[in-house]
């Protein structure tokens, strides 16, 4: 039974409250993860040996897998799944390639020519949770934009299995991104071994990805100790779900337990103008439960969760862009009304039809996203997140006699003379 | 006299020494900072006032100008400075409006519709510098972008002048930008006030401005205390110019002091091909030095600077993209070759007459650049910085259908019931 609350009834700070989350600045792990840091900073290869023995339970003598490796772990999974995996990147790759455009070149003011160009990330760090879930679709959903904005070295952290290797569906997603090696760490030593560099993990210019509350507070930290920049801050995932009396109420349970099933720290939050629909989704919530392997995941999550009644998708869009959802269903009719009312959210999936899961693995959209309430400042990752838009300028004489006075003037009054003189140096000897 | 190292003879490591620039995590004012944001979530608007009579020698009644003070102390700066100031104004906006463009709608399957949408930060916070020099470009700098955006709230700090309010600069150009009130509140006490919202200072969702040791502390600081983020981290501004035989030794000289007069912890590098060209821009440097009202300003940064003899200008450009600086100036007959191997920089000055001062005010890109290496990673200021993209999916029946086995799949294979269900329950009722 998902909590729930009347709109109409909840004062400013009781929503402020409701949509708070994942405050908890987890300084219990931070003393743990610095002195990972300052290990593999020291201690580099022998290090990430150590932690491979203490939390994966394997020794290993190389930190990891050559591209023989690879290739043989890639065809020990079926032709089934190696063929939803190449579906998955092709749509990934088709909706990510269209990302990034030739912007024109502008003459501001006569002979003054500004453009932006754009340049990869040289070195890009792509981070592949293995621990509870390993998940591939990780690795596609940051592999192919990387490859996209053409990104010299692609550097894939994983933690090693039992076996001391990747599981085949990893295998075969680096073959599809043919990079060629994959190292063999993880948790906060993966970060830390990318952000200096070790013997065998290069030091990276941006990491990626995922993870748990160490690897999140590893990217954190890094990214003040270091000059090795983050995609984004990652937490707990979360789904709002908004819907009104045309929805199928086992759909919707079905897509808030898609959610809650991540881990007991998810949150799926049902958001309706229709107080019979929210009953019937508590129902079918409690039928679809009983049948899922992870059900007592899930289960925390519910509890986690709730449920607001507004008196119309107006106001159900006013809650949800507060609550600045990671993942945001509209299952409506209405929904092609309600786009432009969408100001704050990770992705976004229209209709009865679109269920958030497609979006985690191959309708081509990223599922890299903000959770948290970040939705209201970030984006998702995409080719911009591996790229940079460098500005360049170009002045003729003509250009330098336009603009001149009025960038003297501007250093004047602001007591820069040097910045003036830069100018006027050059003014006197074109009208000599 | 520049410090001058010949590229050839440096090592590996050497060459990592020299590019390495202020590293200092600055702990030494962490305490005080941490004591101003802490002073500022509780106390509100009585902390700012505070600080204000503390830092800035000033006892405030009200923490902010309103239209009519902001209007007044527009008029009264010359004619002929509020033509510059709408000039600049005007430069910014062209180049800037070209930015965000509409893309395309994908089909990435038959059914499996996909895009992205641009929506505005809604509230976002500009820290315009008030300290030792007043900077009303930035002003320009960062409100010209976040009116292109469409933000909906605009939110300006800056620390109050002895008269208590701001200068006539600064006024004038909110009135370019419409911006109708302005905070009187400076250093990491502004950052906090915009972080945590006070009585008067609206609470935003992400922080926008240079500033001193201290408010970038704050900023570094905030964005792991509060769901605001940061534009990026600053630094000191710094500058790396490349040049051959064909370059004018004082124009060099010119713009590195130009660099220089910023702080005595800025940073100004010459690369050149030409031994000779160096020693002529030390006797220039010494010469223009002289009449510098900043002068001892930029003797001790042109201390902490140096040169570096190479021999050929793509050795030049191989040093720079390791150094990434925020601003290149490229000086040498060559530069339209050179573009496409200039990889991190934050802005580029091509050719003889494109002094780095006219990128400050008025060519019309933006000046808000990374700094200290983050090129690497970091692009400038521009209106993404001021947007989110959201990704938007919808499916019909048939791309239901398309789509569902792989999902169904992948879902499996990464040990995801639930997420496999959602697909299966829509697709169950297609099929029937």
């Amino acid at each position: 039974m998902l909590k729930t609350y009347q709109y109409d009834q909840l004062s400013l700070e009781e929503i402020d409250e409701l949509i708070l989350r994942n405050t908890d600045p987890n300084n219990q792990i931070q003393d743990t993860v610095e002195q990972i840091i300052s290990k593999v900073k020291e201690d580099g290869d022998d290090a990430l040996k150590q932690f491979a023995s203490r939390y994966d339970q394997i020794d290993l003598e190389q930190l990891y897998l050559d591209e023989g490796e690879i290739e043989a772990l890639a065809n020990s999974i079926s032709r089934e799944q190696q063929r939803a995996l190449e579906i998955a990147f092709q749509n990934i790759y088709k909706f990510h390639a269209t990302q990034l455009k030739k912007e024109r070149t502008i003459e501001t003011m006569p002979g003054v020519t500004c453009w932006r160009e754009v340049r990869p990330i040289e070195k890009v760090g792509l981070y592949i949770p293995g621990g509870s879930a390993v998940l591939p679709s990780t690795l596609l959903m940051l592999g192919v934009p990387a490859r996209i904005a053409g990104c010299k070295e692609i550097v894939v952290c994983s933690p090693p299995q039992k076996d001391g290797k990747v599981n085949g569906f990893i295998a075969y997603c680096l073959k599809l991104l043919q990079v060629k090696k994959i190292y063999l760490t993880g948790g906060a030593q993966a970060v830390a071994a990318m952000a200096f560099g070790t013997a065998s993990v290069p030091r990276v210019d941006k990491i990626f990805g995922p993870g748990n509350q160490y690897v999140t507070k590893a990217k954190s930290l890094i990214q003040s100790l270091t000059q090795v920049s983050i995609d984004m801050p990652a937490g707990p995932s979360e789904v709002l779900v908004i819907a009104d009396e045309t929805a199928n109420p086992a759909y919707i349970a079905a897509d808030l337990l898609a959610q809650a099933e991540h881990g007991a720290d998810s949150q799926a939050v049902l958001v309706s103008t229709n107080e019979t629909l929210i009953s019937n989704v508590n129902e079918a919530l409690a039928n679809q439960l009983r049948s899922l392997p992870r059900a007592a995941l899930a289960q925390k999550a519910l509890e986690n969760s709730y449920a607001v009644i507004v008196d119309s998708l107006e106001n159900a869009l006013l809650f949800s862009n507060k609550y600045a959802p990671e993942h945001l269903i509209i299952q409506s009719d209405q929904w092609k009304k309600m786009v432009n009312g969408v100001l704050n959210a990770g992705s976004v999936f229209l209709g009865h039809l679109t269920p958030e899961s497609v979006g985690d693995y191959a309708s081509g959209t990223n599922h890299t996203l903000p959770t948290s309430g970040y939705a209201r400042s970030y984006s998702g990752v995409s080719v911009d997140s591996f790229v940079k838009k460098i500005t360049f300028q170009q002045l003729s004489s003509t250009g330098l006699q336009q603009i001149g006075s009025t960038v003297e003037i501007l250093a004047e009054l602001e007591g820069l003379q040097a910045h003036k003189n830069a100018v006027s140096i050059r003014l006197s000897d074109l009208n000599d």
